[in-house]
């Protein structure tokens, strides 16, 4: 089960953080960048391939401390055809070094569509008869708004394929209690979706007591991470929020369980933009992965004091 | 507003039909396939061929009757890099024929995620200080899950390029109840989000009484629909589960007002697999354009009948 895999991992590093690889323009250093607008031009090809090369000095200064990375295909998809590439190449790359890639999607639709998404992001496609793989991702993140149907159809392709899940539940935002924490009779929705995500984990359990279909649970929000880390004992936590959105390690010792596993934390900018912050200075642009890898060393400290 | 052009085009057409482009290998006609295979391989591109050549069919012989299509991005995704491709070029020859673009993309991300998605869909990405228009779409539909701070961030492109979108509030899926049906105080989660949707809408208001913020509201739950017209006399509606999902004509008369607009009704597979069904077997394989026609006539009466 990947879920397994992802916790051999946590336990090797010693390290439940994963890197969010979310690029921007402005996260990318100048020498990177003019050296790609020299060879494509001030065009999506050149933003795409200075995405890549940032993610290569990334992962290449982290693989080894963290067990996985969290691309944000938002950021990708923006740039239509390159930036798809570039998605797919980073997901490819990452995986060579040995990580676990969860894919930052948030796909959601009724079944026949779902099974489109499935097929491309965690199973394979037939083109007349011969099967590819397109997107090299481990886990998905998706939506449950449409219900179970619009999730079961990744259910046969996480079992073939060794694939995982983790379904929003609460996210991280400053309006997600807006419709999440809505009472719907004696339970938040919030609440009710974590009770039916520990349901469908059943599936799926693997050999750590925990499942491959997780759950989406944001660090910005620690009262109603307790509550969920008590209503889904088998589901793993992929908690966004830590850093720059205002998640503080002592906020989210509630997502771990009593062995300190249970959860795996995000950061994107507070890592992969590291060399831009005070904290950081002494690293130079050229050394943006060295300054991201000090980050790596000092958010898994910084986690370990409080699970 | 985008809105009001997408009424001006209903009353043109007089059909309140869109057409889905979701293309799958086993509609697309054996020759086009054949001369896809023999350029291309047995490979995702060839698919991804195969889908614009099909899709370029379907648009020759429908553009002059419906107001719009809405392709949807799976579809195409599932197919990496060539399949985005397809996708945008779809948009683009679609746009050409005059057609509205509805891209289905269900996306729904934090704002500052959001805010990627809205710039690659519906507004322009910068490349150094240059902005570039990635995909053509005119209005996208969007996740309600994450509450308004995940929706506002696409309100700035809409009023900046003349874009609108379609919320999802009560989806076509036999399982769409589980969560959006579920009572939330006096309201059902549906109806709480249709509220706060019509409530958005204010800020994109067209000329027509109608909003450039739309609602998706699946044609098989007809009396929630009936419902939701009510209570959202300002949100045009984006209606999908007509034909191949169960929605029947009469069942969806709910979603218009009395001058018979406020609904736009999608089919995909009816019209665009038409000459795979017996009622078109009339029509040879080369023929699946006219067959497409045919459906889409056949559709327009079967709702005006109702409407």
């Amino acid at each position: 089960m990947i879920i397994d895999v992802l916790i051999e991992k946590i336990k090797e590093t010693q390290n439940p953080t994963v890197v969010g690889l979310d690029p921007r323009l402005n996260f990318v250093p100048e020498f990177i960048k003019n050296e790609c607008v020299e060879k494509y031009g001030k065009t999506p090809k050149a933003v795409a391939e200075s995405f890549f090369e940032f993610n290569k000095g990334i992962i290449d200064n982290v693989y080894d401390l963290v067990p996985a990375v969290k691309p944000q295909i938002a950021m990708y998809e923006m740039l239509g055809v390159d930036g798809i590439d570039c998605f797919i190449k980073t997901c490819d790359y990452a995986s060579k070094k040995g990580l676990v890639i969860i894919g930052d999607i948030k796909r959601g639709d009724i079944a026949s569509t779902a099974e489109a998404y499935s097929d491309g992001h965690i199973g394979e496609i037939d083109a007349f008869g011969i099967k590819h793989k397109i997107f090299n991702e481990d886990f998905i993140t998706v939506n449950p708004y449409l219900g179970w149907d619009s999730i079961d159809p990744y259910m046969a392709n996480c079992k073939n394929y060794n694939k995982g899940l983790f379904v929003l539940v609460k996210t991280s935002n400053p309006n997600s209690g807006q419709f999440q924490n809505l009472d719907v009779g004696g339970l938040t929705l919030y609440q009710k979706v974590g009770q039916l995500v520990e349901s469908w984990g059943e599936k799926l359990m693997g050999e750590n007591g925990y499942s491959s279909v997780g759950a989406v649970v944001g660090a910005t929000h620690p009262d109603e991470a307790k509550i969920l880390r008590e209503l889904m004992p088998h589901t793993f936590f992929l908690v966004p929020g830590y850093g720059a959105q205002g998640g503080k390690a002592e906020d989210l010792a509630v997502c771990f369980d009593k062995d300190g596993l249970g959860a795996i934390v995000n950061s994107s900018r507070g890592i992969i933009a590291a060399y831009k912050k005070d904290e950081y200075s002494k690293f130079t642009e050229k050394e943006f992965g060295l300054a991201a890898r000090q980050a790596v060393i000092d958010m898994k400290a910084d986690l370990r004091r409080c699970i």
